[in-house]
């Protein structure tokens, strides 16, 4: 069924029997590696480095000749969406990414246009294929995007925010616009994934970093409706390939029920919840991703072994758990910490599936 | 059984019948309001303006004179207490507040005192009996506090946090030396409550800002339990009256349950979290204090007036409501748009006590 030697992330996520719990790290291509920082300067800017295929496939191979995850992720950013639908993103150094030409009217709505990813974000593709053929087969590698809702924060605000005002004020004073811009971003959302897809991503996931910024009924209206719009325009059937899908809300632990409801096979958890009862609520549905607190790894090896022990053991006997970080890791980690990681679910995890 | 002229916030956080749903507002004396910035400018700085009994008394009055709340709340900071510990506090202009002396080592612990409110917070308690005379009964009066993990958040820190890096180091590395600092901080924090009680508070609240940064497990052991340790020591019954108290941990819905076996009255909601289906997970144990996105206040008024009513019928029918926001109200709030909200309020919640 499938040409990959190791297929356990795939599995779990079908909740399939696996030997042992699989894992990978959010951020796990990132600042904390000397050698990711190297390349990043060898690239010049963040985005420089996002837009070059051979130096973005440099970079998500780099975590995988330290650690024995079972995944690779391709780096990029969540923001080349938007910024293929035209609204010119940049990263001051320093700060945090900004929009040249944000959302604001009816207007700006209608013009946005649906992005071809082949020509429009041709340089993903390129990487996610040149990532695949780097692989050779040796783990998955993940495709992304940012949720229609959090992508959504970010045209409108015109960069990161606070308290979501401009976005919010949309939302709240004129739900209709507020929809048609979400539809819009669903679609391209959708058509970004599918060509991710096609060029050989062989698992989706779909971060929703600020869903969490909403009221329960906001979110299932203006964040939820739009990841599930998603799932289903998804090609998940490919060229004889299952593609498993993930949904992650970072915040969204009150709303896993809903979540699970939506057809994506496993939902990400962050640290807040507790990922035992997470799996009584969700039940069969699907399989679950995470969640050990990220500043977990600031702690002595010890220590990192003893909270991945939590983690296993809360979650239980069986299949269907993706072991990850609640959130990327932080920058000035050390990376023997995150081998403490690696090597402790090696080791106790086994315990849970036999 | 009280000399109160408007008793409905202490009748409905002891789910005691009321004619309609009470409100207050997180941040209701603050920079919202034109008359409470040209005290704060009178005042000189803001610790000058919170030390300084006649001035927080004046602040603390003025969004009562405006609006028809059904409770007064003690114009101060929740960093006093650490202050009072011996910590310096001091807030710059434009940033955030600092701690001279943070709490890092085990020396630094042992030598925290633990303040005697009446001479070293005698500020405080000048200021309580002062609203309290001022007053002159026509709504109850709250007092606070932070709460021992999130005032320990600071008082590890030195100031505010992101990632809240060193308090969990601490926590992750010495839990025992965490566990300590928490003890003393807990037992400063509930002779300071008692103190306001002392002075004429009619209901305390506890403030638990940072404990949604906090996995469920290190919720329950280094915030909650210390809360509830406060709300043990409280003296609830004080010279024939009782009084009510309400713990709030923003980010907490998804603990309630557990929050609501601690002995509070009342559990503060953050928006998120669905007032509903809060209410079925808490049962007749605790009333409720919440929800509204506070970000809705940029709405016009009548989508304020359609989202108030949203969440008087998310909790529906009967006792046991607070209407609040599920966070402090913002500072570039138009004052006329909480006119909206509170007259919602007063119109549309009778409906729910026939």
């Amino acid at each position: 069924m499938t040409s990959l030697q190791n297929d356990l992330f795939l599995r779990a996520l079908l909740k399939q029997p696996v030997e042992r719990t699989p894992l990978w790290m959010m951020r796990q291509a990132g600042r904390y590696l000397p050698e990711y920082r190297a390349t990043r300067a060898k690239a010049g800017s963040f985005m420089q480095l996002c837009t070059n295929p051979e130096l973005a496939c440099e970079v998500t191979l780099q975590p995988l000749d330290r650690y024995r995850f079972d995944a690779a992720i391709l780096f990029s950013d969540i923001l080349t969406v938007p910024d293929a639908m035209g609204l010119g993103l940049s990263f001051a150094e320093g700060e945090g990414p900004q929009f040249a030409r944000p959302v604001r009217s009816a207007a700006d709505v209608a013009r946005l246009p649906i992005p071809d990813p082949e020509t429009e974000l041709r340089y993903v593709m390129d990487a996610v294929r040149l990532i695949k053929t780097n692989l050779h087969g040796r783990v998955p590698l993940i495709g992304f995007s940012g949720s229609p809702w959090t992508l959504a924060t970010y045209m409108v605000e015109g960069g990161g925010s606070k308290n979501f005002q401009k976005v919010k004020g949309l939302m709240f004073e004129q739900p209709a616009l507020m929809h048609q811009l979400l539809d819009k971003t669903a679609q391209a959302v959708a058509a970004y994934l599918n060509a991710q897809i096609a060029a050989g991503a062989d698992a989706v996931m779909v971060f929703d970093t600020w869903g969490g910024a909403l009221s329960h009924a906001d979110y299932l209206e203006f964040s939820l409706s739009y990841a599930q719009r998603v799932r289903q325009a998804l090609n998940t059937q490919y060229d004889g390939r299952t593609i498993p899908t993930i949904l992650f809300t970072k915040g969204g632990g009150l709303w896993l029920e809903a979540m699970a409801d939506t057809g994506y096979d496993a939902l990400g958890l962050d640290w807040q919840t507790d990922i035992g009862q997470a799996r009584i609520r969700v039940g069969d549905k699907v399989a679950l991703q995470g969640n050990m607190d990220p500043l977990t790894l600031y702690a002595p090896p010890a220590v990192i072994r003893e909270k991945v022990g939590k983690v296993l053991q809360g979650y239980g006997q069986g299949s269907g758990h993706v072991f990850n970080l609640g959130h990327g890791i932080l920058p000035d980690i050390d990376p023997a910490h995150v081998a403490a990681m690696v090597d402790a679910v090696h080791e106790l995890s086994p315990h849970y599936h036999r």
